[in-house]
């Protein structure tokens, strides 16, 4: 269950109305990586989880927060929309060169749909959608997830930070930004955690039987590209961060087989290749339906 | 520029037809963790990259072999769906219950639109879209996303490894896995190079000035939750995992803001408090458009 | 800001496992009329909210609670999946034709891609989209389209309580069916409210200028189409339920207009129009920009 | 069937080119309430109605009439477009602020996709969906579906109207504006109708058993925010608009259940509390698939 | 302006009902290819004309036509699903094989949703899109879009028609083929009308300034496989289609550029190459936000 | 199998950064008529073919190539995105009318979500999906859908062209616009090809029984509008281009059927006809589920 208190976590108002910037925030609202992909995705690992104790109470502890910062950009967002223009007519933005700049950068939506509301869409106006949550199951890959989502926000706010000067923007994104950090730390000290007790380990999933893989192909760097210094990394020879092998180099594959024959299936889906034969040309039966060669 | 050869990395042909299987296969093809995702990934990454060398080498490298997986799934599949039913009414279902198995499990697109083929969707028929594709322009959120690519797709290909006893597929699986396992430590091994070399390090962006950021709650767990347990992990207390701060716990926000009043947009939004002295009643005329108070 | 407490508001266990019923369940969670749609809808009206006091109060009162219902039926449906099948060969749906049903009739996605979980989607496996959310911050439309929601949610609710028998998933859904005739309730009596009260009045938005609209199609129902009993209705005769009009009926337009003449566009568009005498023949150049006729 | 005539119901001409609003103008031709919506949604709720006569004959009648208007937009936004700009390199901006404030605002596919043309998307470029569409088969949701869309979509309007100075534009949007007037009053009418003649009455479906219901949370307000003024609706007591029940308040909900237990789906998801002691540590082998506790 | 008359251009009714089969035939509904995508797709390049008189007309005389059809289809599917199973539990589902096979058949949310009725998605259940349509303003490039529009509906027509033996759907089926063939029919033959009197000709658009391309890649195949029979067709030499030129064949390209190096974007993006000496170690502030190198 | 090799086909670098021209070009990069849409179109036609040989041969041959115009372009964009501005305040934009332009202009998405890095998206941000992809597994629909995708995008290749007066964006672009010029020539000639070697001929599919098809409508011309010279042109008199037929004209439909009466599904779907005589008044429990008569 969630209750709602009317109150903020933090100061949530600009300086000033500012309806291009409202634009620009959307995308930490309603965006891929906005603050309703990580309240759901927390969510919906928490409800699926298979595991009892401090690994759901953190989803639920994190996600519950994400979810009053979304109800801190969405007000944010109105009240930057307050003095959003009506008037944007060519002639008015001829007028007024700053209303033009002004028009060109806001989301039309906000206002023709929203009347100067906050909207769960991006800054491009593409709405949120539940394919941005990820919840497999498996909370090593889904804190990993986790973990980038948060870094992933965390440089969209940064950005955006440095898009404003209004105090007011600056000092909400300030918050937002320390929260991430926090975030983007629980879930790697948390992935961390489910490898030191065992819980999970890499590769992942951990217990996927070891015979059921082609092991001869699962630490051998194959380069598909020409890139002269591919072979520098850590990532082509030593050992694998998984603890499991050591890695090697190969400059493309090494065998490889022929393509199998293109498929010859049931005539009846008229397909280019359908034999001939098979039909009637003088009525266009088709005459045997199972012989396709 | 790509080169294409007619000839593949692994084996890619089933034991023998099977249109149920090919529908979930296509989730590893055209799924929001599929080998499309991943292969437009790592091409974007490095289109965009800002570093010449060894990173974007790596780059290219995969991701020119993904998209060599992306053709192999598409011709099991296009073979799985080789003998896929035509004749699909009820009542040849009916008449043969495991027809009426195979009816509901196929992707009808498949056969309709596509002939028997493999298309560029999910095993749900939703088309691949280029909301899958992360690139940031920041390595070491961008690897940690392909970490959890790798390591969602590996999930995925266990499960599907475990729906089907068919040889051939079985094969072609146990190969993907291994390079699943392969890339999976591959990204963790340059997520641990960049942090090494000091290029980037986390909290990411870990240049956004320390100063512009809210420090007080950077390393503070507030639990929205009540999870009894949400304060024995590593998470709430100890080290941080960016080696800058101690982790602290707090039950629930500390302190609060009071909600920012409602917004006033210009009436000419016909929200509903547009005040109503400011229309004239009896002509319906708006009489100042710029007072909203 | 919202609290979270791991407890629910009902009963929300099935009987026994049915994956099958699970993937139908997904429509009343993430479906166009599901609950995240409702739980986000209250959110976003009342975040752009122009007016404090009950109307807003309102809609953070049920709103909380259908964040509530989303956790409810996520953890339904993770535990009808509990028992999800993972053999879903065709040798395996020949052996026993009610796993043969089964996969037919589950979602594929919960399986591979969520490990037997719920997800944002709806019941054939469209993600969740914002564009469901209506927000126009205009209340009496808005709330109009709150009651249309707790109609269309109810009536699928009761769909789906006839396609189980199971007593816990029943349970359930006359739980939720009780709060969707509350819910419906609510906001057919605010709609009257806020009329009443003479906030906001039919039609809407009830503030724009009579005299900017065409007042003598206002009342006029023309037929399109031949049906007898077009004119029947009390939406062909008699007052207006806006009480400042009388309905009048007319077969079909009385006068029309001929279309324009079709546009033309600046020939580097390169539309099938663009006269050939603006290009030269020898070179190919535009010779002149601007003149289009 | 549908027959065309080359003429239009009111005149749609600019009286100049704008290629800026008509970018806005997108919005009620191919938005969530624009004329595409409700000409497709009054289709098909007459092609899937239950019941001949007057309530089918009014949504044949209408939905082709907003064929008609979808045509209408389709030409005004074309002839708004005739003067698109080609040149817009940002040297042109520079040089012309009118142009670079243009550019910003109109719809770039306008220009590079359609060639100075309408298209079936909003005011955003998100193409027009299906989703968009509501026919749930009961005629009193639907109705009241479509009195909230063309509530929506004369706010949409009236508030288009108050961005342009445009005659002939602001002579078609007082003309549709007028239809809105008419259409929401006929919906509202028809709702009435269906209620007064018993076919469909409150709560909606009215023929769902009332003793399959959990009554005793029909008619109880459960308020999960802490609004002081929540209770003062006549949502909170009084009788109920179904005339069925006494509206109650509750502040927060009375009892509660605990959460069930996490479930533990088949070892071979791969989910995290997959038990170990099923896995043979040594080859890997998933011992017995059964077992899961 | 569109008028419609409750008959049909032809019958449409199933000789019984068949649930999963209508689920099959919303693909040529609300498909990429169905009826709605070319009555849309036809309207709009009718709006969008540069040109009066008989292509024009043709649009408008053959697009109206496919809005019937979209009727037809509409009230087709109605019919099939009329006795669309309610009950669908896995309990049902294990009594009665025939049942199990029909509920993994059918559109769930065509029962959830539309209470046994048509929907404006394809057989997946994907809700059709304004992305579907194609409408550039050139009509060579667009009628051969329509041609290409109807041949895919006529395969996936006949592809239908062998998927069920019910003799009222197989009619209509044999009606829409004849309609598709004609259409077919009618799109190329417009398509060598306009090339005929030179409004149009080949390569599209035919009027962009030929010494605006570079000539010398404009008849050269360049092969980037390595299949050996690539260099056989009519397509590596001899003359080209648009008489303009002689095709020649290449194997692979044989000249070659470098990649520009890589992007160094404003550091305040926080890409991975923002280089450090631009950040005050010891502050974290940026000093110097114009040299990035 | 795919390899990369870094370097370009031809020179891919701006003269100088141009943001707003960047947001265009992504058009042709992940528009619908975009690069990756045909190098997915061509690949997905080629690992669906039934026909080894010089057909899938050239598939494969086009394909690859195109796949490195979407690295072209991808690098063309981030070179233009080089100097986005990050400063983006509306004070900015009031001191710099130039920047205000730019902004309007710009994807606002390529800084906040890339960093000045091109997006698998198209030039209003949606991003690229599968349904962009045609893949019937019949050639010679295929084909034309092939044909017709090149033709799209050189028309917006050109008027791109005519967008900008960067001297290194055209010279690209030149080199684009001649290669669709090449494959538009090639595809036109395998459809060709096709039909003299008798593979597949005309209507598509040409194998589909003639007496399955309702001939008496395959060649008349039947104008649903009262365009008056739709019957001038070629497709309504004379030989038809399939060479099996005589088109003929006429004015509208010469019969027509009534509708069939509307469904009566089962009652428990709760649509607006449920017989009432079914439900008990009283209890409200429905009475007996089979008679909806």
């Amino acid at each position: 269950m969630f209750f709602h208190k009317q109150e903020l976590q933090f100061t949530a108002s600009p300086s000033k109305p500012d309806a291009v910037y409202a634009r620009r925030l959307q995308e930490v609202l309603g965006g891929q990586y906005g603050e309703i992909s990580v309240a759901m995705q927390y969510g919906f690992q928490a409800w699926n989880s298979h595991k009892p104790g401090k690994y759901r109470d953190l989803l639920f502890g994190i996600g519950a927060e994400e979810f009053g910062h979304v109800e801190m950009l969405a007000i944010m967002i109105a009240q930057l929309l307050e003095k959003a223009p009506v008037e944007q007519s060519e002639a008015a933005m001829a007028a007024d060169p700053v209303l033009g700049a002004v028009i060109g950068g806001t989301d039309v939506q906000a206002a023709i749909v929203a009347g100067a509301g906050a909207r769960p869409v991006d800054s491009n106006g593409n709405p949120w959608q539940g394919s941005y949550v990820t919840a497999s199951g498996n909370l090593l890959a889904d804190f990993t997830a986790n973990a980038n989502a948060e870094m992933q926000g965390r440089v969209q706010a940064a950005r955006l930070y440095n898009m404003t000067d209004d105090k007011g923007v600056r000092d909400l994104l300030s918050f937002l930004i320390a929260r991430d950090t926090m975030h983007q730390n629980q879930w790697l000290a948390a992935v961390a955690e489910l490898q030191a007790e065992g819980t999970e380990t890499l590769p992942v999933p951990s217990n996927f039987p070891i015979n059921q893989e082609h092991r001869e192909f699962s630490y051998e760097y194959i380069n598909f590209s020409d890139g002269k210094t591919a072979a520098e990394g850590s990532w082509a020879s030593g050992p694998t961060p998984d603890g499991k092998g050591e890695f090697s180099y190969r400059d493309g594959p090494e065998t490889s087989v022929p393509m199998p024959p293109p498929t010859q299936p049931d005539p009846r889906f008229f397909g280019t290749d359908a034999k001939p034969n098979l039909v009637d040309k003088a009525t266009g039966v088709i005459k045997d339906k199972l012989s396709t060669k």
